[in-house]
């Protein structure tokens, strides 16, 4: 039996059954983690790092849809990452996933060198720097660069995957030149591009970006994700990536 | 009177009243040029490059649609540099447009520093050893980076434009990583991303990017740019960059 919290909330993720532990007052997942749990390539056996992990959302969709021998969720809030240990505990995943509460910056105390086949993280989207944020505040660590910046993720990606492991991010499409750049410094070469739009004619929203770690340079831009079709109703692939 | 040699023949661009001498066995215009005429900013009174004009398609169509003081149109090949000198006396443009027959990679040779408002390049989109090519065949010249890759154009532009200019590129979705990490590394920030696609459900065949030189980070990714609608008709934002 696992205990819930203050405002915590139990959400069913309509998914092979699996469940989520949420507090509505702290920051709740969103179709970003969905989508990007969709996007990365783990297979049979791969050991999987999510960085930044949240509510757990990824790793425990990853270990539910997935045949990954091993996902790590790295959390640094404490109270977030108690949480997500939770939901790992509710969907009785605790042999295939861990919640470890950490510092992403010092990933080298926790992890080994070429330790892991895939790497993903929904980062936190807006630049250091940019607006007054509380650093004590959950919500704001989750969205904003406070405590880990993009430099952070990939850099640790760069040092943690194997030869030729993937790292999948989704992230806002204003920091598309910086990822690409900051993937090359870090030895991980963008090769697939995603970029997701609410409807057809519209801008895109988010972006969908996997690199491979000592991978040849080309990269390949693929059909968009439409969230919508043009009259409103949810996109096929809305449909499939939910199970619908 | 302008004379035609060889194969040559005179195209209507339907636009203005505007001409252009193509040789149908060498390399002839196609959307990208007049895609990119578009996706420039060219304002009033702006001296415009083209690096690798060609035939001269783009020099043309900017000093007919906007009100750029000059364009010049630098061209290798000696041969087709002067097919668009042609182009532009038949089309009376001699006093805004030049074409210069000259090598990008000498361009301190040709032009003073910080000279141009507004940079264009619809360079070989083929990366550099990809293939068997000959270096006398124009066609190849014009598709492949024999005479002028990437960090050539990108280079001269960051060279040539004067602070807060603008590059403007019509290029592959393929070389995106490398377009801009290259402009980052010539002091150009990318700002503007179009993506071009076939129709809306497919993946894009090209894109259209604006940097600016000494821009601040931030990217901006663009509504999707779709040649045909799903029913196979012309989308209506062809139809006006094409003036129909």
């Amino acid at each position: 039996m696992v205990e819930l919290r203050n405002n915590e909330r139990i959400d069913d993720l309509q998914l092979n059954g699996l469940k989520l532990i949420q507090d509505p007052e702290a920051f709740c997942f969103g179709v970003d983690a969905v989508l990007l749990s969709d996007f990365a390539d783990v297979k049979k056996g791969h050991r999987v790092l999510d960085i930044g992990t949240g509510t757990g959302i990824i790793p425990i969709l990853l270990a539910g849809k997935t045949q990954a021998a091993a996902v790590v969720g790295l959390e640094i809030q404490e109270t977030v990452a108690e949480m997500a240990s939770r939901s790992v505990s509710l969907n009785g995943l605790e042999d295939r996933v861990e919640i470890l509460c950490g510092d992403v910056r010092e990933y080298s105390r926790y992890f080994g060198k070429s330790s892991f086949d895939v790497v993903v993280s929904n980062p936190p989207y807006t630049n250091k720097g940019c607006g007054l944020v509380n650093p004590h505040d959950s919500k704001a660590v989750s969205r904003h660069e406070i405590l880990c910046t993009l430099e952070d993720v990939v850099g640790a990606a760069g040092a943690l995957l194997a030869p030729g492991g993937q790292l999948a991010m989704v992230h806002r499409p204003e920091r598309l030149a910086d990822i690409v750049c900051c993937m090359r410094n870090c030895g991980i070469e963008p090769k697939y591009l995603r970029m997701v739009h609410p409807k057809p004619f519209k801008k895109p929203s988010m972006i969908l970006i996997k690199g491979s770690r000592g991978g040849k340079p080309e990269l390949k831009v693929m059909e968009p994700l439409y969230v919508y079709n043009a009259d409103g109703t949810y996109s096929h692939e809305i449909n499939r990536i939910y199970g619908r």
